[in-house]
């Protein structure tokens, strides 16, 4: 019974992972088995490099290979631009845009009444500090159009006005956006923020 | 940028997973990062222990460890039942049901005139092999009940009319329904309403 308490174990495991329940889990693990050396094998490789190189970037909280992130190594990504974000997934969707040629700030989450995450819980101090050290001169906070990400919004402005310059990501219908698509939120806001022809 | 590398090579190889796109990739690579010693390490070892042992039944198809399966191998199961799925996973789901004793045949599909997918790429052969050679007495055809499914039921039904008992799960198997969607009881109790045909 070891092997295929081995195959229900992997099975488990990867019920583990977001977006995969006990049922995906079960054809993913599956497919695994059919694809071995295309997928298998490849993918337990990999994993295991990633799980003896991946770490948290000490000054950012990017996930990179060194203590110090690659961004955070590119000394031409020191233009006084920090952009702000709630976690590794939204830096990575801004790096997809090509867009933003700064440095990051990831929080590790939001504040949170409920949950008891306090500033200490997540990288506010660290950001405080980064803000001087660093010779900032803009702070974008891109976090989520949420409650709780708009709430941390306005406690790290608090925390850093006067001492530099702070803006947010514009509000408005996303590019290809269908209005009959959007929440009320989204529409509201991008009308009161409407611009002149 | 060589770890990088790694990480967006392991999203990519995530992202052929069924049930995961790159979205959803990015989401299970970032939290196997965050839970290191608790997920990625163990995954990372049980798909290797898998895809150094797991294999395919010569005799039936199911998923195991050796040559031959665990359900072949137990003579407590040789009652003279064969039930005939179309997947791995569907027997999977037969056995979640705790009602069949018996043995399994795993076609490894369907007959498909639109994918050429004739008898000798399934493992029809062998079916018709192990009916003599196996002393079964009863042939359950627990197909899909998809158009494909009912097809390739016909066709087994032909080739062993006259050799052998045959039956089908009973209705309550939803029209369209694939086992691997149904829950244990709705299994249980059309394999024991199960029709002669
Ligand atoms: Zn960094
Ligand atoms: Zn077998």
């Amino acid at each position: 019974m070891s092997g295929r308490n081995d195959i229900d174990a992997l099975i488990d495991l990867m019920a583990r992972l977001p977006g995969l329940g006990p049922r995906s889990a079960r054809r993913a693990v599956l497919h695994l088995i059919r694809k071995r050396a295309l997928l298998l094998t490849p993918l337990s490789d990999l994993m295991q490099t990633v799980a003896a190189t991946a770490r948290e970037c000490l000054n950012c909280g990017n996930v990179g290979t060194g203590d110090i992130c690659e961004i955070c190594s590119n000394d031409a990504r020191a233009n006084g631009l920090l952009c702000v974000v709630e976690d590794v997934a939204d830096l990575w969707a801004m790096e997809r845009s090509g867009t933003f040629k700064g440095r990051y700030h990831v929080l590790g989450g939001t504040l949170s009444a409920l949950d008891s995450i306090g500033p200490d819980e997540l990288r506010i101090p660290k950001l405080i500090d980064r803000v001087t050290s660093e010779e900032i001169t803009e702070v974008i906070l891109a976090l989520n159009a949420t409650v709780d990400g708009q709430t941390t919004a306005h406690y790290i402005a608090d925390q850093l006005e006067g001492r530099v310059a702070l803006s947010s990501l514009a509000q408005g219908v996303p590019i290809g956006g269908e209005l009959d698509y959007l929440d009320d939120g989204t529409i509201s806001a991008a009308l009161t923020a409407r611009k002149r022809l």
